[in-house]
């Protein structure tokens, strides 16, 4: 059973999120707070949206999303950018039934492509992915520019 | 000299995205529509935003960028697709003036990083990007469903 998150959600996405950087060994880089999380996701310019996957009436997996775009294709993408299910869920289906979800959208919203990434480490995750016909990008690396790098590129020269 | 781009510009992004294509050797990936492009840049919903390098009354370069989300920093980041500064402009810093206006508007716009994917053979652009304080994520790697591939994923089972 998979629903969009209202803002009654936002406590569990939040508690969610926290589980899922704790998985990836990067919980040193959460500083979320759910007053933040509301207005990006409910307020009047959303960066993101979530659907939820539920057992029972028990919220157990989640996977917040936006759009990209495609010049190639002239056409926006949907990357994934979490997916999470409770480690006491898995094996049920939850997480193939949300990618199938967001695969349905992005076919319904004229999607060229469904994106996401995912650590290298993550051997089941990888194997998964690719066992739904997902492909691995290797040619490509993101670089980032960040904290006081960023400032510094801010600043005029 | 950089600027917003408007719908008058639309056929010249067109002409750089496929100079692009062409440099980055996928120009058999572009099907890119200019009647698109201008409801993706300028329609109802916006997915991309394009600013403009200018030398005299010439457009040389472009930046065409959209907003992700991280939920381990609570904040929107700005992404940029594509990068480009025709080949005999080269040299003259519009690229990295480019690079520099979007940090700013990352800054501006609260965001927490400020990203691109490079193509893995792309030494001259990878040297530049780490010159500015970008830090290639080597961990990560995306998957990628398009096609026929997205199709099956978005059929219920």
């Amino acid at each position: 059973m998979i629903r969009s998150a209202t803002p009654a959600d936002i406590p569990t996405i939040t508690r969610l999120v926290r589980a899922l950087a704790e998985y990836e060994k990067l919980s040193h880089e959460v500083v979320l707070r759910e007053e933040d999380l509301h207005q990006h996701l409910f307020g009047p310019r959303p960066y993101a949206e979530v659907v939820l996957a539920e057992e029972g009436a028990q919220v157990v997996g989640m996977a917040l999303f936006f759009h990209n775009y495609s010049t190639f294709l002239g056409k926006p993408g949907l990357y994934l950018e979490d997916l999470f299910v409770l480690p006491e869920f898995r094996g049920h289906g939850h997480g193939k039934q949300l990618l199938k979800h967001l695969a349905k959208l992005a076919v319904e919203r004229d999607c060229g492509r469904f994106e996401w990434a995912v650590l290298d480490w993550n051997t089941p995750a990888i194997e998964f992915y690719k066992s739904l016909g997902a492909v691995p990008m290797h040619d490509w690396t993101v670089f980032r520019v960040a904290g006081d790098a960023l400032q510094r590129l801010a600043r005029p020269t």
